[in-house]
């Protein structure tokens, strides 16, 4: 029987994933610019095929830095991350529309 | 070479999992008092040992429940996870202090 992921998995995972690429230089405990242009180069390569695009990177970096530290740390990190979902779940439901409908 | 999971992989468990309990009865868009504790008691069942305790599971609940509908739609649930997700990797950092210090 193949090992089912569960949430904590999910959640070690994006623990692991901020500090691989947090800890390459400077202060290990937040994204700078390079360090987060890698992250998003390398986990969305499919999603972000802008991140070429340096002024995309830092109009991205800027809504997600809320306490204009110029860097992301883990809090806002994971805010990204929440907001992707809540994106890929309306998706989904939206991609679901005209089949059964999932929701009252 | 065995895969690496990544930051997407991460994200569809976690839409795959609300949407598994989120189904069960009711409203398939957001989790009710049944559903949500059997989604902590099957993906947390060491760190919430007292979803027995129907005061404290109750009490979690009212406090994700942000816009008092009397259920935990996707985004509560989402900020539920970051949340967590913040605490591991607060523990993680204090877990390594006395050793190499990780943050500046």
């Amino acid at each position: 029987v193949a090992y089912i992921p569960t949430l904590p998995d999910a959640l070690a995972l994006m623990v692991g994933i901020f500090h691989e690429y947090a800890g390459k230089d400077g202060n290990a405990c937040s994204l700078n610019k390079g360090e987060f242009k890698d992250l998003i180069d390398a986990q969305f390569p499919q999603v972000f095929q802008n991140s070429k695009d340096k002024e995309g990177i830092q109009k991205l970096m800027n809504d997600l830095d809320r306490d204009k530290s110029g860097e992301i740390d883990f809090t806002e990190y994971m805010t990204f991350l929440a907001s992707l979902a809540v994106v890929c779940n309306e998706y989904l439901l939206e991609s679901l529309k005209g089949g059964k409908k999932p929701c009252k």
